[in-house]
């Protein structure tokens, strides 16, 4: 089983190492290959996923990921800067189906901004569609205005889409989580206002009708922002498109206020999937040997469940990090009063010693 | 002073009643006419928004607005849905700047989601654009694909475009409002990924320059999904596009936990204006004289203030809502054990009686 690993900029190196010692120990049959990525890539190789980095990643079962960006690269031309990688990978594979979890560890409840009684025991799922929506249709640019009140000024446009085998299969892999979980899904739209959203709710109504034992709700976006705030255990499984996924999931992972703590797992029709931590690269308290690793050491267990069938060992990272915050150890986001402030490399090597 | 009147659907008959009896207390030559929006204007005239209803709007000084929408509309095709109703208004009338504060009363500070120390003392003002952006962008619709993986399937698209006059427009307003404020203003885009929202990032800081008085940053949509959860008090002025403002506004009206109680106004560029609630219809609760008026009072102030030019009339209004909570009075959505519970009724007279 080959793996891609892509540590790439700020934390990414760092948090990368841990998740590594940890999959050496659990003595598997896997091959490593690192390869450069993000802004890092860019310093060395003129782009940011570099010929060769994209040839591994296709060739491998799957792909490790540590984090892209840093202020540095902010002044580059768009199709330079870090955050290009991760948009060409999923394209380039097909990764259309983004799991996100937003789970609220026992030990980590007071970490949140909610009060305790409405993150305690959350475990919610949030399934974004990754290769679709406005993030890649077509046309898209600056152009002069042809129409309306300001016909003649300076415009930007993009174009929201999404056609019915896109939706359906997303729609399909969210019915199939819920099933192994609490049996409801909530689909996520703006039917109210774009087409493309009244199709989503369309089509996503019509594939749950193959799913019988599943409940499905449908909410407005600006209504699950709110939800997500008032009552997020009411949610099981939430599926929606790419843009309202990126705000959603992301909202939703800062409620368990423990956004280190939280792995995500992006696939295609083949289960070949990037696994990469929810946070990003956070180039401030990079090299300090301060970030959380367990973001990316339980993105490694989600890659050997879903990408390489290696359930037991996805169990046992899993059971490992519930044993070191048991133990009492946290990183500095994590942290608080009673408890063991450890860096980097030794909440690694706590989650190796509970192997 | 020319006041069109539109309670709408669900709860909007009761909460209007209320901020009726507070704008006629006031003793100002104010002209109110009513009429018909929403569900019950297409049950009476087979429109949401009738032809006189819409000249009634276009012909005022400003327009108090109570709620629209019901389950039992949810079938009709998009054009006769209550919803058209607003968004009609908003573009014929040109409304293009949303105010829409949230703020955390301290008396109710406890019924927020969040904990008490994040939240007390919140005030921040969500300026959302309102006529442009992908809710009226064109072309939209449905087609078979043209092109790409899934070419020949059935597909639906919306076109989100942003003209720089609309940028210009709604970036003038943000930073006059903040300069009135804490003097920040945070541009939220999504410029990593859009066109569109490059384009606005580049053209609000070109405006930026004109307030050098001002502080500007500019954050990614995602990023301020979580920050409003994180730390909601590091916000002053929130400026953003019409999708994004949708799910951020009522994000951040939901952490403050009184909804109940929050106004909004969107206004044009000769400062006529629509005010209503931040909340819905909530048809759930309506005709129990059980709903808040307190967010539509609220409203009423707002208009007074930014559209008719009645500074003191809206103190009036605010302080006489202050004093009712400290009376202890709340409607069931603030309630909390120590307050008497009232009705929509004694709600809206206790305020008529403290004026
Ligand atoms: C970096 C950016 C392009 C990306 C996205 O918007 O998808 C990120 O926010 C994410 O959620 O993975
Ligand atoms: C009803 C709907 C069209 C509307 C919107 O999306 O703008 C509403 O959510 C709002 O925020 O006023």
């Amino acid at each position: 089983m080959k793996i891609a690993v892509l540590p790439g900029d700020g934390i990414g190196t760092e948090i990368v190492d841990e998740a590594v010692k940890v999959l050496k120990v659990l003595d598997l049959k896997l091959e490593l290959e690192f390869a450069d990525v993000g802004g890092m890539a860019y310093d060395k190789h003129g782009h940011p996923l570099p010929e060769a980095t994209l040839k591994l990643a296709k060739a491998a079962d799957a792909i490790l990921f540590g984090a892209v960006g840093d202020w540095k690269y902010d002044k580059l031309e768009r199709q330079f800067r870090p955050e290009q990688a991760i948009l060409g990978l999923r394209k380039n594979l097909g990764l259309f189906a983004n799991f996100r979890p937003a789970i609220c560890y026992e030990q980590l409840t007071h970490a949140s901004s909610l009060k305790p009684e409405l993150v305690a025991g959350l475990d919610i799922l949030i399934i974004r569609e990754l290769t679709g929506d406005i993030y890649f249709g077509q046309p898209r640019g600056r152009r002069t205005s042809p129409d309306g009140t300001f016909a003649g000024a300076e415009e930007a446009f993009d174009t929201m889409r999404y056609t019915r085998p896109e939706i359906e299969r997303i729609a399909h892999v969210a019915f199939q989580a819920a099933r192994k979980r609490g049996k409801k899904v909530t689909s996520v739209d703006k039917a109210n206002v774009l087409e493309t959203f009244q199709f989503w709710k369309d089509v996503v109504t019509e594939v749950g009708q193959q799913y019988p034992d599943v409940k499905l709700d449908h909410m407005y976006v600006d209504n699950a922002a709110m939800q997500l705030v008032k009552s997020p255990k009411s949610f099981d499984v939430v599926v929606t498109g790419n843009m309202f996924g990126d705000i959603l999931s992301d909202e939703a992972a800062m409620l368990t206020g423990s956004i280190g703590m939280l792995p995500s797992g992006s696939m295609n029709a083949s289960n070949q999937g990037l696994y990469e931590p929810s946070h990003g690269s956070a180039p401030d308290i990079a090299g300090k040997g301060v970030a959380n690793p367990l973001a990316t050491i339980l993105s490694a267990a989600m890659m050997l469940r879903f990408s390489l069938n290696q359930p037991q060992a996805a169990d046992r990272i899993e059971s490992a990090v519930k044993d070191v915050l048991s133990q009492g150890l946290r990183t500095a986001d994590i942290w608080s009063e009673g408890t063991r402030k450890v860096g980097t490399r030794e909440m690694g090597e706590a989650v190796v010693a509970a192997i």
